[in-house]
């Protein structure tokens, strides 16, 4: 093939930023790298006193972002003659979010600052940073009263995880940051600003992404909350509305141009077009074929789901469904975004602190891992078979209650309880945190047919995913690529180049040759579906009366019903 | 000192027999065996299919008769110049129950048939045999309707873990059995009764303690259930009724005298008395101190809580203390029996199932246990501080639920959740429980100023003992006699000798002479105190909605008040 072109996608995760390069035509993906963060634990600053905290560095963001860049770049060349790195013809960028920083006047952020070193509240506040708390209630509380069109569009709670809700709570703590901060600037348009040159809060362009889901933007009260509401709030919060514009910007819209100084670093040409940033779960969502009727879950340490509806289906709000956002997946489209708090961090969790010897010991006989010796111990058992089941709220739940101060439960216990049985009742427990949101989509009107996975545990776990169609009685798919987010900013990088670049003139063109679907899926098996449809009952029960204020439920017979169908699926009774 | 005599108690556990040689003057244990059952695991037959099934080979309880009692005579000779074999003038003998077994026209168990060998039904049903909980239901539900007086001297319910559950299970499930036995014996019963040669059924001396607490023998009413009820049930058990007698006796009689045979197994002189058999756990309440006031906690796997109201309180029915009878404990009291279903057992099952490899690799550096270790590390934490919260019900709730399908539940859980703070909520969640019992004697009027605690796990762990005291405020006192059961049987063996024989007039006299308290007691610290309200509060909260009908309370706020409490004592803020 001649005349081959490129983008160049970079995705900023958790722990580490990870950079791709693709084939626009075929979305091969020839050339890819990763870069693990510096500071505090695995690149996240935490504090040994209070759990809540999650920061980051700035100064990790710009090494990885030259360090993968140049490395996918390495990568690409090594493994492709047709591959040059001026065939690049875009820049596409995801990000974790709400992942808020304080920036100068320049729009630099002050994590960067040398007179801020080793102040975490000068850095980025991690998504996963739930310090605010105390402030997302009282902006629920609130909003709720005086501005309750806000709450309608980010699932009737506002989070701590949220824009307002950090940049409120580094008011209270360290007010010296929140004085020499000009704005606060999300990381995923950090990144842009920085590689076109527009970090200046005046030519910055803000992606509706961020701005939408977590910011309480949206075009039908001119963008931003207004000042009025903000300064009800805490009079100071004014001046940061006063810094924002009124505007923001779809992904795949060019956020700049490629400087001269970024594009020496990372080895390109300069003058290419960079993409609008977006969050990682959103481009990972249009990398994995996100269409009408598909959600996409990226299941990692938590999930995030993604679905669309189409402008015209009149959606309403969708109570607890974290951020309702017209064009923040795909242009045209009203985006929704939902999530789980926690996935495989609850697995990470089981295995690092739950799991004996004896198990370490014949996973290591057996050369596999802990989580494929429990996998494969748990894959025996029956559904309903343990007795056990499990809220799946270690890390709080994020959709459909939108509270951070949930924890997790696990119920059934008995003196023959095995650590494989308790490891599959936490999977099967965020199997149910699955359904739980699609049957909220469901029934406001966003039916969910299929559900693409994207992400390793997905592609790894056959049990786990066969749990997924069995809970939520709908075909499992997965994506074919294992880097959705980075191969869906590429697809924005070929957007935003554009048909004259030999880029592409919208996102389903680039979808439809860019993406694609593993062959294996797992469709519901229709006995466990009836056994999950009990036990989901009760898991819901409990999710009500722990989990939201209406408790006239009655719990009294959970714990027999668990055992009576303990025993029954034991003896091969009908269940 | 001259003219020393001893008395030599028998505790026949779940896993093994110990025999005990005491000074009856001064209470010194100068010798003591044990004999480890050696039928199935740990002298326990289970079922791999049904983890309900738990029985013995009374051949075991034989053969472990015999060679404790001679270790424990060499031993004493060993350990005591002044020793000698003739110098022990009486033998008593406490067992686990309800034990029963069914036995032929001679009173010898069909578990030495060998025309039965291998057959589980034909042994002894333990008593944490939980198969009968249908026919358990059954009982209670017909007795709450034509013989309530049954019940109320039970607790309300009567269990699966008691003798005419058990009997009426083996009748449906092999009638066989059922049909070969003349009648069905206790434990305590049986052992005597071979000692004696006293099997025979006409010739039997059944103890109080076991057929007042489970088989609802009472003198109010003619002792044993009347037939008619029975019969009711099922008509085939009013023939085990006519085998029955209609008076039962209290320990501290005499069974009968040591015949030739167990006289020369045992190396011991022909014709001492044997008092009458009672449950390890009042024995083992007598010989730590039991009096008006004075709870005394066995804390094993399980618990047994023991105590003593006078006949002139006019002691009420108490709803959900498994057995309430005159002279179960002291002739000339009434004897209150209570207890958890699982302590150390839940101990027990999480180090085997829930401790990571890290932790047995520091605990072998350090040279100490597992148990050891977390105790350690969970000793440095505070009240409230892991915003853990568990129930004790991984073996069901024995009191005052009177329940066994219940199953164990622990919430809070988050991604920093470490084993040492899961291991502690499992231990608060047992003081929970034991406090729950001690607040529903008090509420009937039979009021707890002190306990005294036995077993391994109270003398070992100041930890766990701080934690009741905290929880229970209520000072706890630990025996000095690390085999209060077996001391006890050695007062009762004493009282049964007379002081014609140089024994005791009664078992006040054994008790005083024979018993004592270890130095070290425990407080209840104020501040801890403070917080454990709190989590009582909470955990009773759980208790009633997840072990009641009573489902009218509101949990929603739970979760959150455990967070809350959690931050506060990080904080070091008043809670």
């Amino acid at each position: 093939m001649k005349n081959r072109r490129f983008a160049l996608g970079f995705d900023f995760g958790t722990n580490s930023v990870r950079a791709l390069v693709v084939d626009i035509a075929t979305g091969e993906e020839i050339g890819t790298s990763v870069y693990n963060y510096k500071a505090g634990v695995d690149g996240v600053i935490v504090d040994p006193v209070d759990p809540n905290v999650a920061r980051q560095d700035p100064q990790d963001y710009l090494d990885g972002l030259e360090a993968s860049g140049r490395g996918a770049i390495a990568k690409a060349k090594a493994n492709c003659k047709e591959f040059s790195p001026d065939r690049i013809i875009g820049i596409g960028v995801d990000t974790t979010g709400s992942t808020p920083m304080p920036v100068d006047t320049n729009g630099v952020p002050l994590g960067l600052d040398p007179g801020f070193a080793d102040n975490p509240n000068a850095m980025a506040w991690l998504w996963k940073d739930h310090t605010s708390y105390e402030e997302a209630g009282a902006i629920t509380a609130k909003a709720a009263k005086i501005r309750p069109h806000f709450l309608a569009k980010c699932g009737g709670a506002y989070s701590s995880e949220w824009f307002w809700s950090k940049i409120w709570h580094c008011l209270k703590v360290d007010p010296d940051v929140f004085d020499a901060a000009y704005t606060w600037v999300e990381l995923g348009d950090v990144i842009p600003g920085f590689l076109t040159g527009t970090l200046a809060p005046d030519k910055l362009k803000r992606g509706v992404c961020a701005a939408g889901h977590k910011a309480m933007f949206n075009a039908d009260w001119s963008g931003y909350p207004d000042k009025e509401f903000l300064v009800v709030l805490e009079p100071r919060l004014g001046r940061i509305r006063e810094s924002l514009p009124n505007v923001a910007h779809t992904a795949g819209e060019r956020a700049g141009l490629l400087t001269e100084e970024w594009a020496q670093r990372l080895g390109l040409k300069p003058g290419i077009a960079v993409s609008v940033g977006a969050f990682d779960a959103h481009m990972g969502a249009v990398g994995a074929g996100v269409k009408e009727g598909t959600l996409v879950k990226i299941i990692g340490t938590s999930t995030c789901d993604v679905a669309v509806a189409s402008r015209e289906t009149g959606l309403p709000d969708v109570p607890g469904v974290c951020g309702i956002v017209d064009g923040s997946v795909l242009p045209g489209y009203i985006g929704l975004e939902a999530g789980q708090s926690a996935v495989g961090d609850i697995f990470n969790w089981f295995v690092r602190n739950c799991v004996p010897a004896s198990y370490k010991e014949e996973a290591t006989q057996k050369g596999i891992d802990i989580h494929q010796l429990l996998t494969e111990k748990a894959d025996k058992q029956k559904p309903g078979e343990s007795g056990l089941l499990a809220l799946d709220w270690n890390n709080g739940n994020r959709t459909i209650l939108v509270d951070v101060r949930l924890s997790g439960l696990m119920l059934g216990q008995t003196l023959q309880t095995r650590p494989e049985e308790m490891y599959r009742a936490l999977i099967e427990g965020t199997a149910y945190g699955a359904r739980v949101i699609i049957d909220r989509l469901d029934e406001y009107g966003v039916h969910i047919e299929e559900v693409v996975n994207c992400g390793g545990i997905a592609e790894k776990n056959a049990m786990l995913m066969q749990i997924y169609a069995d809970v939520t009685n709908r075909t499992m798919k997965i994506s074919r690529s294992a880097q959705t987010p980075a191969l869906g900013a590429a697809m924005f990088a070929a957007v935003a180049a554009g048909p004259e670049n030999g880029g592409y003139a919208n996102v389903e063109a680039a979808q439809a040759a860019m993406g694609g679907l593993k062959e294996r899926q797992f469709e519901p098996i229709p006995a466990n579906v009836k056994t999950y449809e009990k036990l989901f009952g009760m898991y819901k029960q409990l999710h009500d009366i722990f989990g939201t204020k209406d408790y006239s439920a009655n719990l009294y017979h959970i714990m027999k019903d668990l055992l009576d169908l303990r025993d029954a699926v034991r003896e091969g009774k009908e269940v």
